[in-house]
């Protein structure tokens, strides 16, 4: 037995999110299906660095699993992307030592949320937030600072709020303009984890505070609170993309 | 009456053109459905630029059409968005003289070739050409300036190769590195107006000397001798971009 580490992309307008659920499209089930013609059809689990949402995109998204046979990694890497649906992508294939763990070895994850404040664009429409109207970057700039850092994000977290431990630690935050679409802007967080629904419920505050309909401090006032009810509205799926995923150990 | 011009974008991958044909999904028809109810349900054709084919899509496609009814143009823009499927948005609505005619009026058009030299990306592949090898862009870069100039382009129509006249002008043709995407370019032609698939068959010639397959000079041979049976493949639609319209008048 041999254990792979894969590097993936894929387009979530058409899944069910990332984890299995009987019945529905999920990128899991996509690879599972794979991997079992490739590993003579006995059923090989996929562990991925942690699940995205329904219509939530990766740039980098990574797993681990275990095969019997013996295949190059190149050869791997072909024949999964000839099974594989082409809306997912696997571009890297490494083989690793069997207490590797794609996700309990996970060191830090960046996730990037993209933005339109212009014009509604068809051809972006499941990949590009269309909020198409004016947001006051500037507070906007100033209030994504106060996630830096470790803090407490019950608050930002908008099922399992009994969960024990929604302690997490931001390392950087920020708001960049498209260097490509004006009007567009990239919010990105890089972190040692997120919780359930936790980036698009901090985009969902951010735009709030964008709109002036909070300000910019009221995110160290929840942060220090987590248990308040403040009313935070999630931003939509399509804007949302795992961009990558770091490891202890060089992959 | 009045003669109304829009300013519109579509997602062409899930249409099968521009142009209305009977059981197919298609933009006019989206187009001239949205009108019938505003235009108290009478039947409005509307002229654009010209056609798209299925999978291509518009960064500004034009049209013009007429009204009985009294609206204002912000009125008409809402209302046509508010009806038209979410893979068309108007962003422009002029009133026009009568003898205003999206088509006959245009001084040229602008398609851009988005294409991507790199890894398979998922999320692009209905929106760049998912070449996915190394091209030789030197040698296309030269060549491409072979099409610039008056020519006659019968060599590059796949279809109606009895067309009468297939001479069109060029007035710039380049090749951009994509400023966002390593690996992705993009291919730009501006011209008086472009025939049948002669966007794609160009970009394929392009393709076939970025392979080391055709020389640069043979566009220069293929276009002397425009009757020649050159062996041509036309570039995939979900690539392709109708960018501008320009007219005389200033829109």
């Amino acid at each position: 037995m041999k254990r792979y580490y894969i590097e993936f992309s894929y387009d979530g307008s058409n899944f069910k999110g990332y984890q299995i659920q009987p019945g529905l499209r999920t990128i899991q089930e996509e690879l599972q299906k794979t991997l079992k013609k490739i590993n003579n059809n006995k059923i090989t689990l996929v562990h991925a660095s942690g699940r995205t949402d329904k219509k939530v995109h990766a740039y980098k998204q990574t797993a681990h699993f275990d095969l019997d046979i013996k295949i190059t990694t190149d050869k791997l890497k072909r024949a999964l992307n000839s099974y594989l649906p082409n809306d997912i992508y696997v571009y890297n294939v490494k083989e690793v030592p069997l207490d590797f763990h794609a996700r309990y070895n996970v060191k830090s994850k960046k996730y990037i949320y993209k933005i339109n404040l212009g014009e509604y664009c068809p051809t972006d429409r499941n990949y590009v937030y269309q909020c198409c109207h004016k947001l006051n970057i500037k507070a906007m700039r100033l209030a994504i600072t106060y996630f830096e850092g470790t803090h407490d994000f019950r608050a930002f977290v908008t099922e399992n709020k009994e969960k024990s431990n929604c302690v997490r630690t931001i390392y950087k935050a920020s708001i960049k303009k498209s260097k490509m679409k004006e009007n567009q802007y990239e919010i990105c967080f890089i972190g040692t984890g997120f919780l359930k629904y936790q980036v698009r419920n901090m985009v969902g505050m951010l735009i709030k505070i964008g709109e002036g309909k909070s300000k910019p401090r009221d995110i160290v006032d929840i942060l220090e609170n987590p248990d308040c009810l403040a009313v935070i509205h999630k931003a939509p799926a399509e804007g949302l993309y795992l961009a990558d995923v770091c490891y202890d150990v060089i992959m």
